[in-house]
């Protein structure tokens, strides 16, 4: 069963997205029934006038979960990052199923902080773990799957980004960069709240279900793996080019401080770097007004970071130079963010 | 983040249904969309006059796979328990996602065979994979989800069993016992076609589907863990006893074979070892010959098994004699099935 023969491509040098790609090429396309298949941040299911969006995340110790994540961030954590992905498709959840692989000798007061963890994610976003799987494991292994509902008309798929589109997030970027590196460099944490981002994302299901609404938007997706390479994901499905204004991408105040204390590109805190569970959509651009208003009536706000280009290149501009968008994020395989 | 606590209960002291216990307590109660929540097969969503089913189930290397097992098998293990879950309920499948975790320097080979298998089981059951997630695990690491659907008047749940009511399972049981002990004492297989069960498990689908449409189903649940386990998880749960008559138990006959040349105890191999994903129900006596049509119409056979008591107790009766059944099968964290 261990196939380890260093004569073949390993997923190490095809990286995840090759991967993926490879994955999507050898499965049965779907039936009538199927909207969207692989490659969007959720499947969807015809139902009536509804779509059912599904979508599937894991996370495990040693790859995934630093030391200090508690477990209650981890319960968090993988109902978080699962509710975010129908956030970005503008769908409200129907419920959250988790298995969770175990090992043995944990005991019950673990069990018992993890599945917390997960309860009040779930219920501070208006739905419920309706069901798992528990199992013994050699490694700590949480899978999430949330269910979730949108009508059709409303559903935010990852295609549709015309040029002339503004381009937007919610939120601030750059907290989870500030979080990782703090904790990579051992840096001491005098204030835990800079952690809190990055093991308690805040799924963002009122904004994108407000974005859905205004039917303003072309296309949308979460930024799990940083901007840069959620752009880079975009752009090749979408067939065309980003500009975005550095100036203009809000940066969260703990990324904001730990860069200037440490002389850190910030860049690499805000754009290169993964974690940072906001939406990223494009917006018609006659439609933009109504776009900011619809969600900053229910939390985060919206803000314009660039526009959709009809040439192919990903262009950013910073100090009023233009240069090369880099094609660097997290990629599983490639580069392990939280060792 | 490792606790390794001696001196508190682990969750190997606890078991996997004292655990699940634990967690359920934990849960939030769910709204009131959510008709099935923890404890059944599926939890169930209420949409209009249907209830969307949903159940998960995970797999790893170690734990669960034995190392005889193919990439190609692990893929349609990990879709077929999910789907008969689906089956116990009468539901049929809208689609199956998959979050596969992956050691690095697996090769594309590996993902290619894990991914057809996963396929294979998927479509020859008429659906898909629709979606999931690959990241870079430790060990291979497999969570499949599964989500069905099911008028409401079908749904057959795990609570309604009744004094009177006849116990009945679909096709044989003791394959994946035979298998797993030919394995585990590394007996010579002449013929591979003994693993399969064990391995390629076939939901079953088409009868669960059948048997909720005739309406004479009172209680149903896989047997994954074993008869007898499941035998008892319905009496706690309905707050009846079973009378199993031991001669009328269909045997697979791999099994039957290999009790013979090995003096094993069959029992050990039908009732007291889990990997059989057979449906066990119970069914109204006055409706018997209409849930027994409706089963053989669409592939394996129904066999009355036993009745529903109003005793709380579990008797066997084998060569005449009443004996306990006992309370024993696969249970997770207590006892490991396929190291």
């Amino acid at each position: 069963m261990l196939v380890k023969n260093k004569e073949v491509e390993t997923l190490k040098k095809l990286g995840e997205r090759k991967a993926v790609e490879l994955v999507t090429s050898l499965l049965t396309p779907g039936d009538e029934k199927i909207a969207v298949g692989p490659g969007d941040d959720c499947a969807a299911i015809s139902l009536g006038e509804y779509y059912l969006v599904i979508t599937t995340d894991m996370a495990a110790q040693k790859t995934h979960f630093p030391l200090e994540i508690t477990p209650y961030q981890m319960g968090w954590h993988v109902v978080a990052i699962n509710l975010s992905d129908l956030a970005a498709k503008g769908a409200l959840p129907l419920g959250v199923v988790v298995a969770t692989g175990m090992p043995e000798d944990y005991d019950t007061d673990f069990l018992n902080e993890l599945i917390k963890g997960m309860d009040s994610c779930a219920t501070k976003y208006r739905t419920r773990i309706i069901g798992g799987d528990l199992k013994s494991h050699e490694l700590l292994t949480l899978a999430g799957t949330a269910i979730g509902i949108v009508p059709k008309s409303e559903f935010m798929p990852r295609k549709g980004a015309m040029p002339g589109d503004m381009v937007a997030i919610t939120g601030k970027l750059g907290g989870s960069g500030a979080a990782y590196y703090t904790l990579k460099n051992k840096i001491d944490v005098e204030d835990k709240e800079i952690l809190r981002g990055l093991f308690e994302p805040e799924p963002r299901l009122a904004e994108g279900h407000a974005l859905a609404k205004t039917g303003a938007v072309t296309s949308s997706m979460d930024i799990s793996d940083g901007l840069a390479d959620s752009l880079y994901q975009l752009a090749k499905i979408n067939n065309v080019g980003y500009e975005i204004n550095f100036d203009n991408i809000p940066i969260d105040q703990n990324a904001e401080k730990f860069a200037e204390k440490l002389s850190f590109p910030i860049e690499d805190l805000t754009i290169y770097f993964g974690g940072d569970y906001e939406l990223l959509v494009t917006v018609k651009s006659d439609a933009w007004d109504e776009a900011e208003v619809a969600v900053s009536k229910v939390g985060e706000r919206l803000t314009k970071i660039g526009s959709v280009t009809e040439s192919l290149d990903l262009v950013l501009i910073k100090d009023g130079k233009r240069m090369e968008l880099e094609n660097r994020g997290y990629e599983h395989f490639k580069w392990k963010g939280m060792e």
